[in-house]
């Protein structure tokens, strides 16, 4: 299949790569096939059929481009595969949801792979309560993998790029000297073991607040990947109280540049703390959460510990992007869904499983329109905008720059063209934030917190999930693909 | 008044040239003086008040500061200057609202003056068929006076103060070499006649299609504005028909940088037909036209003819940020008004009557990017983006950048504040646009094309105010004016 080379570029060391995972995606399956036999429901041949298929159709193709030159990957090959990656492993992951008790069509079926390794965690299913275990666990299975799977992105792949500023983490993320692969391998490693360990210590805390243990694990997937699959249509609604702590915390840990853990185990603290990006975000979060909570307590008359532990959950659920809701927040007023709609287009911190903007990003744009009004009164000065002590390039700015212009005209597009498919204003601009954002729910009827993505017209469905895809990507790891340029060098 | 002087800043120029123009403010007041006089309507005391409380302020504020420093201004003075002109102004414009026949509080007389100031045009006023005739000449003189202002302070002042990019039109609007007054008084000359003769000739075509004389002459003031206050409740609903193209022609040419207009009673017609921003412009207008069109043909079934005149008029208004309305078009479904959000950020050219972002911006963010794209693929090659054929510096480029970020960060941080006074999602949201990008109608039932701004409580309306000076300065011209590095050095 591989043998076909695109003019000047040799796919197949792209489609060896995508095989390879594909199969060992296929293989997981064997979890959710086990426990849907322990639990007896009758549903484990879904997963059979499901494994059996996706290993063959992934080993066939990693066999068939196995003999691809050993070299490291071009950078048109690099960017081919992180794009691959993502457009290619939803459509197996899928397949569960065609076959299995949901019986979905193609459209919603991949949509929801894609939410799930995207760690979107809008949903087109209802009835989530009465699904068979399998299925759940899947659910929040894709969304682990896509946490853990881009974090190796955002540390390897995107600093090689040079997309959207991400290469100003460069020297930290261990420069690749090119060999993109092997240093992808080892880190996936290290950052595999450190998500294992946090997910499992959240799984127990869950555990420790009275979850079952089935919930404990699926939201333990799901909340360290700032996911937002829940097991309940209720969402976090279902687990009001000490879990609403547990699972904040966890968030928060969530929401923060991985290789800050890794230093951690080799016994550094100071690079955690002393991160300025890791000090804006909690700093802003603890700002939000004050005013949510002042709000709450003024305008409904509630009682400080429960306005604290409302806001605290679901301002965090939005702003680190996992989308879990344990209220339905649209009837606390106007106020906390207009902040909610703009927090979640701040996000956490790059490094982590969190998406949208980025809290590194807004330093960096407000470091250098700094830098700009000090030369607005000194003409002649030279000010450079500074990050962490020292002066930005001008090549990190100007791709920072190009992510937001294209993200917040991205988002205008992606508005109008949801609007064309027939949504209502806030259903449309809220489903395009939600999505580009890999938030989770919308705003509105249809698709806020109580709602979810059933009942769109399928044509809206492909633009969101495509959407997930690009923002997930940070927007020009797949738009520098869509040019005619990259094609022709 | 003037003698205080702030921390090494001598505010006697500054005070000196805002009391010129309050005086002369004041002295325009005997229009609407005359106008009521002839009318018969009684009014005629309220603007004789009005003119000479103005002009008294104005004149005594002019000579208390009149023997200062003959030399140029200082950057802090332009700044303070340019921001002063209409924070001070719409003061005393608001005068006749408040003592005439509207009786309106300080804060929506103010609002209103702003708002044609501005060339906002958003109005807290119901009930306009019914106001005596010297008011509303009033509110339509406000918007042609800050039409022709904002022009001189985007050909003179922006460039000076190297706001928002505009520093690229410096050569063009031929530099001033630090003697920004007297090159001011050249310029508005100039311009004002050209204006005054564009104006005269929409008046004109206005009566041929059949308005009135005095409906002719407040519209025509308000088209080359691009303010969009009207005579009528139902603004342009009033004149359905050919009136419409005539609108929609002037609205286009009001929209258009004037300075080609300079260029083209010199005799050069090339500039205007070369300019890439007047082309792109066109090109954008023209594609968005033609998608209601169809939109609008397919989904409400009207034939070609009617939906041509409706889009036409209706789209170019928003575009523009005149704001007129000749339909309510929210009725027309969810994709128009998505549509209608958006094109209101894009706004027209720079150096017209237009506010918003403004398409050149647009596209020498579009230039970066793609500047930006070919460095992904060519790592070791440099990319400069161009403009109009010329490369574009990076001092260009991050004031572009810096207004863009800007605009969006303001555009959440005053939905937030207005739906912390309780307005609605889409009220919060559509207000911050419509005022920052001084558009004039907003969305939803509140403020839509079919409402008015009269609802809002007060603390909204001083925000709005706010928001709409801070836009139509191009934001960074305000912002300067507010950190602690302005008042040190
Ligand atoms: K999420
Ligand atoms: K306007």
């Amino acid at each position: 299949i591989c043998a076909m080379a695109w003019p000047m570029v040799d796919l197949r060391p792209v489609g060896y790569v995508i095989g390879l995972l594909v199969a060992a995606l296929g293989v997981t399956m064997v979890l959710p096939f086990a426990v849907d036999l322990w639990a007896g429901n009758g549903e484990w041949p879904v997963f059979l059929e499901s494994l059996i298929l996706t290993t063959l159709i992934g080993g066939v193709l990693a066999l068939a481009c196995a003999n691809s030159a050993q070299g490291g990957l071009t950078l048109q090959q690099t960017f081919l595969l992180t794009t691959g990656v993502w457009a290619v492993l939803p459509l197996f992951g899928a397949i569960p949801f065609v076959i299995g008790a949901t019986e979905a069509r193609a459209v919603d079926a991949i949509f929801e792979a894609m939410s799930g390794l995207t760690t979107t965690g809008s949903t087109v299913f209802s009835g989530l309560d009465q699904l068979p275990e399998g299925l759940l666990l899947w659910r929040s299975m894709l969304q682990w993998f896509g946490g853990v799977g881009i974090i190796v992105v955002a540390m390897v792949f995107l600093p090689e790029l040079r997309v959207g500023g991400m290469q100003i983490f460069r020297s930290e993320s261990f420069d690749t000297g090119g060999k993109v692969l092997p240093r992808a391998a080892q880190i996936a490693t290290r950052i595999s073991v450190i998500y294992l360990f946090l997910t499992a210590w959240c799984y127990v805390s869950y555990i420790l607040v009275g979850m079952s243990s089935f919930d404990a694990l699926n939201h333990a997937l799901t909340t360290l990947a700032t996911g937002g699959f829940s097991t309940h249509d209720a969402s976090f609604g279902a687990f009001q109280g000490a879990a609403e702590y547990v699972a904040t915390l966890f968030m928060i840990i969530a929401s923060l540049p991985f290789v800050r853990y890794v230093q951690l185990l080799g016994g550094q603290t100071g690079p955690l703390w002393r991160d300025s990006q890791v000090r804006a975000f909690v700093m802003t979060l603890a700002l939000i959460i004050t005013l949510i909570v002042a709000y709450r307590m003024w305008s409904d008359n509630i009682g400080f510990a429960f306005a604290l532990r409302e806001s605290l959950f679901n301002v965090t659920s939005i702003m680190t992007g996992t989308g879990y809701a344990s209220a339905d927040y649209q009837v606390w007023g106007a106020f906390p869904v207009v902040v909610f709609f703009f927090i979640g287009l701040v996000g956490g911190c790059a490094g982590s499983t969190c998406c949208s903007i980025k809290v590194f990003r807004f330093q960096l744009l407000f470091a250098s329109i700094r830098a700009q009004v000090q030369r607005l009164h000194s003409p002649h000065g030279v000010f450079a905008p500074r990050y962490e002590g020292s002066p930005v390039s001008e090549d990190v700015l100007s791709s920072v720059m190009a992510f937001f212009v294209m993200f917040i005209v991205s988002l205008g597009v992606l508005s109008v063209l949801l609007a064309m498919t027939g949504l209502d204003f806030v259903t449309a601009v809220s489903g395009a934030a939600t999505a580009l954002a890999n938030i989770g729910p919308g705003l509105g009827d249809i698709i806020g917190p109580a709602g979810n993505f059933a009942a769109l017209n399928d044509t809206a469905k492909w633009m969101l999930s495509a959407a997930m895809l690009i923002g997930r990507l940070e927007l020009l790891a797949v738009y520098a693909i869509l040019t005619v340029q990259f094609w022709r060098t």
